[in-house]
């Protein structure tokens, strides 16, 4: 029996066939055109099914379900996306227009909740009851498995880790709240937190890698400076480390899961991240009589949205 | 069939046997006598189910289970004491010696977990699939029903909802961390506002019902005073609201429940406090699409621990 993962992204829609195991047999994709609006995206979907599984050689019969991680939030339940807003999607019912191509159990959730789904159906989260996944970039995303389950919450609204709040009436957030912690643990916030630090130091690292330009700083620039030993970088990303490690102190007293996987692209920086993080934690941590939580770098990368998805349908 | 739940206090222990439906049919405590240790305490724990049991005049057989709420961690797996701070108890084989006196199920989570989780059985988080329950009192307690069951975490070490940071490197813990939401949004946290703020204010509410000594504040004082309008107590209540909601945010962001319970001492202030607190939240919160929480006050007193930890038993 076969599962197809959908991943919905503002650039492109990529499908896979994916084994009970979580291995993608085929792959297939197509642009978004995101302006187009929902319907037109929807039908590309189904129909993008229908050539995977044609492409794979493979009957319909041998596909149990659809999965799909949407960059939003989705009602797994009803099978509508309440909304995305990349896409501009509000309560679109994806479900039912998705069988009117093809009809089968038709699965949805939040992208970076799949990609967690995907590390503990076949990645460095599998085996472990309680999971949480982290992706660190434009913003910082979240995934929760609690008892082999996905959890999203009631309203499918939770897991938005990002959103926990680290700092009372601290940094502005794109969601209109102060102080989330992605405003201080994402990409983004390692992006303009280097662009701050490298004014006035035309000698660091950052600034000649960004030629000073504050909008030419990416994570890398900061990240390789740090490695190299750039004061600059050093302080920027000691700076990041603690912010990601006391979010992740707070959450491991909240969940106490088994596995915290990195991924999204600060976790490319890899064990120059996961260890000082892992550290922090060990130090600072509330319980210390019970055993840590293992901190680990995600292993599925870019295809862990189709298998999580597809996973969703594996039961 | 009948169901017996102990609150173990660092004060006293009480037991109290319940019915199926979570009503507590008879009464029973003594003394806790911590010093003494786990030993004497834990066969005292026994005797005294086993007095209630006489004194209701019910059958052993009538008892399905004890459950048994601690002040700290228990493997409930395992039926082992983690730890209890004030107890000073450490890695104490608690099921196992219960049995020996009466030999029942033997169940045991944290106190406040125990208390949520009453609250799901009996209370206003009855029905609902997701709950959060809060104690504000010396801390922040917090339990968490999720799908319906206690979630507690891997270890066990979870639920400890007054340990999420919403202050990076903010005010010191008892827990060696800082910024504790516990450190803003308990009872404690009140009183030291309240007793910080009246300094070089004689002719404030708060001043005069504490006679100007900072270790005469209480909980009540500042709200009495804030309900007054007296602007020192209106000023760290408001301030607390606010610290007690972002928390709140944080934890809908993350678990998106369908109730959040507030209960312990600080919750005496009733609607005085809930009404703002939901005003707040609501105003901040990340995702107005879906429903809110419901933000309610708890319902069960001081029988939430008895009770909470009788239903463990019920499966």
């Amino acid at each position: 029996m076969y599962y197809i993962g959908i991943d919905l992204g503002g650039t492109n829609i990529a499908a896979g066939l994916v084994t009970e195991d979580g291995v993608i047999t085929k792959k297939v994709s197509t642009p978004t055109l995101l302006e187009r609006g929902p319907e037109p995206i929807i039908k590309d979907m189904g129909n993008l099914c229908l050539r995977l599984i044609q492409e794979a050689g493979v009957a319909l019969s041998d596909v149990r379900s659809v999965g799909i991680g949407v960059p939003g939030l989705a009602n797994n339940d009803t099978g509508d996306v309440i909304f995305c807003t990349n896409l501009k999607w509000h309560n679109v019912p994806l479900g039912k227009l998705m069988r009117q191509i093809i009809d089968k159990p038709i699965h949805m959730e939040n992208d970076a909740t799949v990609a967690g789904f995907a590390e503990y159906a076949a990645g460095v989260c599998k085996g472990a009851r309680n999971s949480l996944f982290l992706t660190l970039g434009t913003g910082v995303g979240g995934g929760i498995v609690i008892d082999g389950k996905i959890y999203s919450g009631t309203h499918h609204a939770g897991s938005e880790l990002g959103h926990m709040i680290v700092e009372m009436n601290g940094r502005l957030c794109t969601c209109g709240g102060r102080g989330c912690w992605e405003r201080y643990a994402s990409a983004t916030a390692l992006i303009a937190d280097g662009a701050e630090a490298m004014k006035g130091h035309p000698e660091s690292d950052v600034y000649k890698a960004a030629g000073g330009d504050a909008d030419k700083v990416t994570a890398k620039i900061v990240i390789d400076a740090a490695k190299a030993g750039d004061p600059v970088g050093r302080q920027v990303f000691e700076r990041y480390v603690e912010a990601l490690a006391i979010g992740i102190i707070g959450l491991i007293n909240l969940f106490d899961p088994e596995v915290i996987a990195l991924g999204g692209g600060v976790s490319a920086a890899g064990e120059f991240l996961r260890a000082p993080v892992e550290k922090y934690v060990r130090e600072h941590r509330y319980c210390g009589d019970v055993e840590q939580p293992k901190i680990l770098l995600s292993s599925m990368g870019n295809d862990a949205g189709i298998i999580g998805a597809a996973m969703m349908g594996r039961g």
